[in-house]
C-alpha cells in the first residue's frame, strides 16, 4: 500500500493547489480590483504551471505502475481510475501544445469580447480558426486514432460518446420543436411586472431561498458577479448571483441554479475531500443538479406558489396578482436569440444547434468562414426567427473562444439526467408538491443528496445517474415532464 | 546573462505563488466561510510546501554560482543579493525543523487564543516553551555561531543588530518614561464622545480618507477584519479595517495606518513587480510608513482640524465642539495594558518591554515559567500600573505563539524612522500644515513616494531611510517630535 498512500498524499496536495487556483478565479470575478488583471494573469499562469508539472510528473506514473489493484477496495479503485485517467490525458498532450493553447485562448477571450461588442464576426474568424486548429491538434493527441470530438467531450463528460449523444438529441429535437410551436401558437400572455425591485431585497430573498434549498452558509457564501457561477468543493463552496432592477427572476433563478451546483459540491461525502472523488462526477451530472433545483423544483407550480407569497410580502404588489399568473410568468416561453436567457423548451434547441456545429468544426466538415451561415440557417429552422446580428447568434457564447469544444452537450445531458431523476424522485416522494408549496424543499434535496450528491465522483457519470434512478438515462422522462407541464400551462 | 534571466524568470513565478499565498491569507480573514478553516489549512500547507521547495531548489544555487556579478547593474545586483540571502537562509534551516515549526506554530496559535480567553498562562507555558525551543534551534541554524537573536531579527529587519537596537532603545526609554509621567501628571481631560457612530458611515469616511492619503482603489480595496492588516503588493494591495459603534477613531486610524502600509506597496516602481525588489524593504521601514501616515500626519493638529469638520458634517455633533478639543481627543495619553490600543508615548514602552524579554528568552537567560513575573515587574516600572491578569499582560499578543521572535522591535524602529522622515519632510515642505488643514496630504505622500516608497527593496532597510533623509537614522527626531507635541498639547 506504500505506493497507493504516497500517490494519494501527492494527489491531496495537488487537489489543494487546484482548489487555490479555483479560489483565485472566484476572487477575480467578485473581489479583485480592476487594475490587478495583468498581475492576476501571472499568478494564475504560475499556479497552472505548478499543477501541470504535478499532473505529468513521471513519479505519478511510477506509483500507478507499482500499485497492486487487487489489494484495493472500491473507493480506492475509483481514486486510482481517476488519477490514471488524468495522468494519461495530461501526458498525451505535448507541453508545447498545452502552453500554446493556454496562451492563445487567454488572448482570444479578449478578442471575442471585443468582436461581440462590435458585432464583427469576420474580425474574430482568424482567431477562432487558430483556436480550432490547436484544439484539433489536442484532440488528435488525446484520441490516438479514435474520434476527435469524443476525445474532447471526454474532458467534460467522461465516458460519453458523441454518437450516443447525437441519437439522444435526435429523439429530443423534433418533439421539442413541435411542443414549442404549439406553445407559441397559444394566445396566452403572462402578466407584466409593473415596478422595480430593490436589489438588496433581491439578494436577501436569494439568501433565504438558497438556505431553503439546503445551501450551507457555514461552508459557503453568496456574492454578486456579472456571470453567475459556483466555485470550490468540500468545505468551501461559493456561489454568485446578479441583480437587475426590473427583473428579480434573473437573480432568484440564477441563485437557485447555482445553489444546485454548490449544494452538490457541499454534499459530497467529507471522506472524499481532497481526493479525486471529492467533486461532482461530470459537467452533465453537475448540470442535472442545477437544473432540477432551478426547473423541476424551483419553477414547479407548488414552489412558485410559495415564492409568489414571499415576494408579495417582500416587494408588495408587483402586477402579478395570483399564484397561477405567477407560475405563468416564471415559465414564460419565448424563442429568444440568447441561450442563457432561454426557457426550458428552447434551451435544449440552443444546445443541439451548437453541438452539431462544433462536431462539424472538429471533424473538419465545416469551415469557420461558413459558421455564421450555418448557425443562422439552423436557428431559423428550429426557432422560426432570423438571427439579426452576430452578437445575437454565433458570437453570443464565450465557449469556443475559450477552446471549450465538447462542453455544450453537457448542458442538455444535464437536462436529460434531471428529467430522469425528477421522475424517480417524485415516485419516491408522493407528497413532494405539498411540501414545496410550503417552501420546504428538504425532502427533494435530501433525496438527491442521499441518492446522488454524496457519492461525488465515485462512479462514472452515466453510472451515477443509473445508480440514482435504478435504470439508465433516457430522454423520455424529460420530454414527458415538459409536454405535461407546458400542455397544462398553456391549456393546449 | 542566461543564468540571470533564468533565475529571475524562476523567481518571478515564485513571487507570483507567494502573492497567491498572501491572497489566501487575506481571504481567510475577510471572506472565508467559518467552516472552511481546516480545508484552508491544507491549502496553505500545500502552497507553502511548493514555495519552500522552490526557495531551496538546488537549481537556484547553481544559477547564483553561474552569474558573473560584474556584468550586472545596480538593480540587478540588488535582486541577486536578495535572492541569495533568501536562498542561503532557507537552505540553512533543515527541512524537518521547518516542517515542525510550521506544524507547532499552527497549533500553538489556537492554544494561545484559548489560553488568553481563559487567562491561563500556566496552561499555555508548555506550548510556548516548545515554540521557543524550536525557534532557538532555528536561530542556531541561521546564526552559524553568531548571535541567536540577531539571526531572528534579520528575518524582519535585514542588517539590523540587537546591540544597536538596544542602544537606540536605551536612549529612548528614560525620556519617554519621563515625558509620559509629566503628561499623566497634567490635569487635562479630553472631551468624551457622547453618541454612537453609524458603522457604515465610519467605513464611508475611512474610504474617503484612504483616498485622500493616496490609496488607489483601482489597485486595492477595503474590507472589514477583526484585526486590521494590509496584504499584497504591486497591482493588488488590499487593506482592512474594523468598526466600533462607540469609537470611530479605531476605524479611522486603523484605516490611515493600513493606508500607509498599502500605499507603500502600491507605490513601488512597477518595473520591480514580481521581483525581489517589488515590496517594502523591511518590517521597520513598512512601519515607518504606516506610523507617519497615522501619527505625524493623521494625528497632527492641522489634519485633525480637517477631520473634525468632516466628522461633524457626517455624524453631527458628537460632544467635541472645537478643533482643539478634537486634537486632544485623538491624542489622549493613557497608560493602558494593551499595546495595540496604546498612544504614541506608551507604544514604544510596550515594544521595549517585549524586546528585552524576548532577547532574554532566546539567549536562555529567562525561563518561560518566569516570564509573567518579569513582564509584570517591568510593566509596573514603566507604566506605573500593576498588570491585573495575563490577558492584559503576557498573553495579549499573538506574536510569540506564532514564533515571531525578533518581530517586536521593528515597530519601534518604524517609529524612529518615521520621526527621521517627518523631520526632513517638514523641512522640505514648509507649508505642509496649511495643506493638511485642508485635508490635502498629497505633498506629504508625494514626498514619501518620491524619496522612499518607489524604491521598494532596492536598498537595505537602514540605507533606505538614510537615502531618504540624507543622514542615518537616530532617535532624536522622534523624541523631539513627541516632546514638542505633548508639551504643547498638555501645556507642560
Amino acid at each position: 500500500m506504500l505506493a497507493y498512500d504516497d500517490l494519494l498524499a501527492f494527489e491531496r496536495q495537488t487537489q489543494a493547489l487546484a482548489a487555490i487556483a479555483g479560489r483565485l478565479g472566484w476572487d477575480q470575478e467578485t473581489m479583485m480590483p480592476q487594475g490587478a488583471a495583468n498581475q492576476r494573469g501571472e499568478e494564475l499562469a504560475a499556479i497552472e504551471a505548478v499543477l501541470h508539472a504535478r499532473r505529468t510528473d513521471p513519479q505519478v506514473g511510477e506509483w500507478l505502475a507499482a500499485i497492486d489493484a487487487t489489494t484495493l477496495d472500491d473507493v480506492q479503485k475509483a481514486s486510482i481510475r481517476l488519477i490514471r485517467r488524468d495522468f494519461d490525458r495530461s501526458s498525451k498532450v505535448p507541453a508545447d501544445l498545452a502552453t500554446e493553447l493556454a496562451r492563445v485562448t487567454s488572448l482570444s477571450h479578449r478578442k471575442w469580447a471585443a468582436a461581440r461588442a462590435a458585432d464583427d464576426f469576420d474580425g474574430f474568424a482568424p482567431t477562432l480558426a487558430h483556436v480550432l486548429k490547436l484544439k484539433r491538434q489536442e484532440a488528435q493527441a488525446l484520441a490516438v486514432g479514435g474520434d476527435l470530438y469524443d476525445a474532447l467531450l471526454d474532458t467534460y463528460e467522461p465516458g460519453a460518446r458523441a454518437a450516443d449523444v447525437a441519437s439522444m438529441f435526435d429523439a429530443l429535437r423534433p418533439r421539442l420543436v413541435a411542443l414549442a410551436d404549439r406553445v407559441l401558437g397559444a394566445s396566452h400572455q403572462p402578466a407584466v411586472l409593473n415596478k422595480d425591485f430593490d436589489e438588496d431585497k433581491q439578494i436577501a430573498i436569494s439568501r433565504e431561498i438558497a438556505s431553503a434549498f439546503g445551501y450551507d452558509f457555514a461552508h459557503g457564501r453568496i456574492d454578486k458577479a456579472v456571470h453567475p457561477f459556483s466555485s470550490g468543493s468540500g468545505a468551501d463552496v461559493r456561489i454568485t448571483t446578479r441583480t437587475s432592477l426590473s427583473d428579480p427572476f434573473n437573480c432568484i433563478y440564477s441563485t437557485i441554479h447555482e445553489t444546485g451546483h454548490g449544494s452538490y459540491e457541499q454534499h459530497v461525502d467529507p471522506a472524499y475531500a481532497l481526493t479525486p472523488l471529492g467533486g461532482g462526477a461530470s459537467m452533465g451530472v453537475h448540470e442535472s443538479q442545477s437544473r432540477i433545483y432551478e426547473n423541476q423544483l424551483g419553477r414547479s407550480r407548488a414552489f412558485t406558489s410559495h415564492l409568489h407569497a414571499r415576494m408579495r410580502a417582500l416587494f408588495g404588489d408587483f402586477g402579478v396578482a395570483d399564484a397561477e399568473s405567477f407560475f405563468h410568468t416564471v415559465n414564460r416561453v419565448s424563442p429568444g436569440f440568447i441561450r442563457t436567457e432561454a426557457d426550458e423548451l428552447h434551451y435544449n434547441l440552443h444546445i443541439m444547434l451548437r453541438f452539431d456545429l462544433e462536431r462539424a468544426l472538429i471533424a473538419g466538415d465545416l469551415a469557420v468562414s461558413d459558421l455564421p451561415e450555418a448557425w443562422n440557417n439552423r436557428f431559423e429552422a428550429d426557432f422560426g426567427v432570423k438571427v439579426d446580428r452576430p452578437s445575437n447568434g454565433v458570437l453570443q457564447d464565450v465557449h469556443w473562444s475559450a477552446g471549450l469544444f465538447g462542453y455544450f452537450p453537457t448542458y442538455t445531458l444535464g437536462n436529460v439526467y434531471a428529467g430522469c431523476l425528477n421522475q424517480v424522485m417524485r415516485r419516491d416522494l408522493p407528497d413532494l408538491d405539498s411540501r414545496l408549496a410550503d417552501g420546504d424543499t428538504s425532502a427533494a434535496t435530501g433525496w438527491l443528496r442521499e441518492n446522488l450528491q454524496r457519492h461525488g465522483s465515485l462512479r462514472e457519470p452515466k453510472d451515477t445517474i443509473t445508480q440514482a434512478c435504478g435504470t439508465p438515462p433516457t430522454v423520455e422522462p424529460l420530454l414527458s415532464y415538459l409536454e405535461t407541464k407546458f400542455t397544462d400551462l398553456y391549456r393546449l
